[in-house]
């Protein structure tokens, strides 16, 4: 698997279940102490997001951090 | 909770599952393309690994990305 598709089933992932959530870009990021343009580069699969920030995103939309993973092998 | 235990909690899953399937770190960075200092720092909670790394050690551990996740909330 090519690296920008990891981070593209992850951005596809947040967006999916930030959807879910009816929050917009904005109010996920207010939630999780990100900044909005970062979310959104995120969504993009533009970003390697970390752990830290994983976390804070997974906590942000109330779901178990393993949750963002679902469409990982 | 701190920043430094969720690196902590994933290094010790990470931990658990390597010496689980029996591979020394070495092996482990040999099988997911990382250095061996590198995968012990993880271990040690010392790094804030990214998506593309982390899919790597799992790969690596013939585990879904998400099973590195199970201690974390």
């Amino acid at each position: 698997m090519p690296k920008a598709s990891i981070k593209l089933i992850f951005g596809n992932a947040l967006r999916a279940l930030r959807e879910d959530r009816g929050y917009s870009q904005e109010e996920l990021a207010e939630r999780a102490g990100l900044h909005r343009n970062y979310v959104g580069s995120v969504e993009r699969g533009e970003r390697n997001v970390a752990l830290e920030n994983i976390v804070k995103l997974a906590k942000a939309l109330s779901v178990r951090t393993k949750d963002l993973f679902e469409s990982l092998p």
